[in-house]
């Protein structure tokens, strides 16, 4: 049994949703499927979702007009007539939006958060009347009736263990069932949304919950590249990537898949394919627990910018015991997370993303560090990029760091930082924001492009 | 107004006092002179400090004969009779010996404290009775009257802030003063040694005490060398290096000169000079705050043995706040200090010294991280050995991270850590033990000799 995910992209107007009928009923194992809101049709369209949160500071703001809620409804029109579904939906989408902003008018956030679940709510109701109508069995299913139970803060809903003895039983159900991804329901009964990651949480915690043999997760890209498709033409396509790899890829700038999304799939250890909606022949990447080795070390390269470096000198440092956990507590008063600590003998950095230094934090903590820890030099370093060189095993191969190190030295960029061997999956680079996207380049030549020199 | 120390092998015979004489007479400046006790005369001898400490273990432990304490005097008689001083300086050394032995029979710690310090105590004597042989205006002065105040734990002095306020009087004083090194007082009139450093300790102490224009620190080696010559035949001498750098190469493995013995000259940025009392012209090796660059932008390459790494996994582990300082907190419960902690993005690692994980500290530290951070990985990596290349503004020089692991990948080496950025002198590699030497010397050809292709 699959649970299969489609992106705002895959659902966003009546052809794509043929496109999804055709890949659902193409495989019986197909059994749950999550919708998005439907997405953006071209690069100048706007998302389902975006319209409906100005639609809900319309209402907050008091700058209502119906025109807003008319452009939501008229992204499912387009849907349902395109596909000559019944007209009555229509209705029930705009008579269920205006009851949604009658209830909800005066709490802001609870508001928001049920106009935004709207956009997927809707068109999942839209997805399983289409498959009956084509003579399949389905069903829309809420998160509610799904089992999908969720912390109640909104906007920030974490599933609940409980959640998973409910989302079991769906294994029972004949047919097919479409539920809508991004929120769940509190105890109490309020939709609240998912932070981060969307659907694509949705669709990890009905996979895990079911035990499914496959998580699918269509959106509008043959496969997972090796490196920013924006710096490199045509890069390599990742067959086969590890969650570890994943991972690290995640946290610096592959957007592809948000981190948080695939920790109930990661637990599990259900493997995880991407693929196109536009392009289903196309095998995809597969995210496993363990993959077989290739020719090449590295699977991946990502980058990301924003980073500071708040850097300590004290002489004797690495002989006070204490020195670092005091420090540590001082960041942990301000709730400010860090990303690392390298240190010398007399000198740490911390590296911390810039929007964790907001209003005032870093004046503070610097006061602080320098009063508390009576450190002789302090000072901060901004304008950082990471990068992140990712492959399983590389930690056993002789020479990957010399390959990484002359390509960056021949291509002039300057290395701030390096950082390998914490973890056994990754080698980090920091160089100044400027030469980040050479250094990245640089890097993808060197151990990807079999024409390059392999010295090293 | 210099100070000038004297180590071990300098004042260990009659031929060697002379020599001290010579250089001491030879600069007007040098008017506080530090010595060591006698160390030793070849490679088969032993130094008088270790006879010492067997006598007083043999007097605390019931195994006292006369021989030992003949065998420490005789020390003081090859002096005495080589230099044709008179014979009462050996009676008075046997006195103070046996006064000192029945006084502190009873305490283990005040015994051998009182007896490793006589090494020092009854050699300034000797050589200041030398110098007014001589004919010149000179006087023992012991650690009390210089105003050297400590803390009162034995064999584990430090030295108090208020003793500079009695040391800077010394600069009053006329003709040469002569203070054995290795020890002070307590505020209750104890004697008591400090951990480490020995001599070296005392002169840096007085050195930022009266505001020395120098700090001359004579032992048996022309030059502080840029990496070890057991490893490396007729290395590259270092003619200045400045406080950072010696602190890192000490910190791996330069045993020249303690770090903690620089702090006090560091702190006052007086220059410190490291000569050869066999060969006094040679210039030596000057470490200083600033220095000029050269054209190698490394200094010296060390390393040193016997660490561990704690190595853990969490999925999302750099999303939970506290973490790291709950991490160190279990350390610092258990008084463990560590040297780095590099991490990843959902790994981490401790590196710590072996010594620190004696005596069932490494299994109660491993249970409670699993038990209190619920890691879902965590394992024991041991036999690493660090390696530090050092050198100031490496950090602004394109390929010198190139140049290294291109010279570790060439011999074969697998890096299993690197740690660049966090110090601006310094590069660490972490390499398993068996091969740290090949290392050390594939990176000291790589910087320093202009025959190899300098690639990178």
């Amino acid at each position: 049994m699959k649970v299969v995910k489609f992106g705002g992209s895959s659902v966003a107007s009546a052809v794509q949703f043929e496109k999804v009928f055709k890949i659902i009923v193409g495989d019986p194992e197909r059994k749950i499927v999550v919708v998005s809101a439907p997405g953006k049709r071209d690069d100048q369209d706007i998302k389902t979702t975006d319209l409906l949160i100005q639609l809900a500071h319309s209402v907050t703001g008091d700058t209502y007009s119906k025109d807003l809620l008319n452009r939501v409804i008229s992204r499912y029109g387009d849907i349902v007539n395109g596909l000559q579904l019944e007209q009555h939906l229509l209705d029930d989408i705009e008579d269920s939006l205006l009851a949604t902003i009658h209830e909800h008018r005066l709490e802001e956030g609870r508001l928001l958060d049920a106009l935004k679940a709207s956009g997927e709510d809707n068109n999942a109701k839209l997805m399983a009347n289409y498959l009956s109508s084509k003579g399949y069995e389905a069903k829309y299913i809420s998160p509610k009736e799904a089992g999908i139970i969720v912390t109640a803060q909104p906007g920030n809903a974490k599933i609940l263990p409980e959640a998973y003895v409910e989302i079991a039983k769906l294994r029972d159900h004949s047919g097919i069932l479409v539920v809508p991804g991004f929120f769940g329901y509190s105890h109490s009964g309020h939709i609240v949304t998912f932070p981060r990651g969307g659907s694509d949480i949705t669709g990890s915690i009905l996979a895990a919950g079911i035990g499914a043999t496959e998580y699918e997760n269509f959106t509008d890209v043959d496969s997972i590249f090796s490196v920013n498709p924006n710096l490199v033409n045509q890069p390599m396509e990742i067959k086969e990537i590890t969650y570890k790899e994943m991972r690290e890829l995640a946290y610096s700038g592959f957007s592809v898949f948000h981190d948080e999304a695939l920790q109930p799939v990661v637990e599990k250890r259900i493997p995880v394919r991407v693929k196109n909606t536009n392009h289903p022949e196309s095998p995809g990447t597969s995210i496993v627990a363990e993959r077989k080795p290739t020719k090449h070390p590295v699977v991946g390269i990502a980058s990301d910018k924003g980073f500071s470096s708040i850097n300590l000198t004290k002489y004797l440092m690495n002989r006070e015991v204490g020195f670092g956990r005091h420090l540590l507590e001082i960041l942990e008063d301000e709730n400010v997370s860090y990303e690392h600590t390298p240190s010398g003998i007399d000198t740490m950095s911390i590296i911390i993303r810039n929007h964790q230094l907001s209003s005032g934090k870093e004046e503070r903590i610097i006061k602080r560090i320098q009063e508390e820890l009576l450190v002789e030099e302090i000072h901060m370093e901004r304008d950082l990029a990471m990068i992140m060189v990712v492959g399983e095993g590389m930690a056993k191969t002789v020479g990957i760091a010399s390959k990484a190190t002359t390509a960056l030295s021949n291509a002039g960029v300057n290395i701030k930082m390096i950082n390998q061997g914490s973890s056994e999956v990754s080698m980090m680079f920091g160089v100044d924001e400027s030469q980040v996207d050479l250094a990245v380049t640089s890097l993808y030549y060197a151990y990807f492009s079999s024409n390059k020199s392999d010295h090293g």
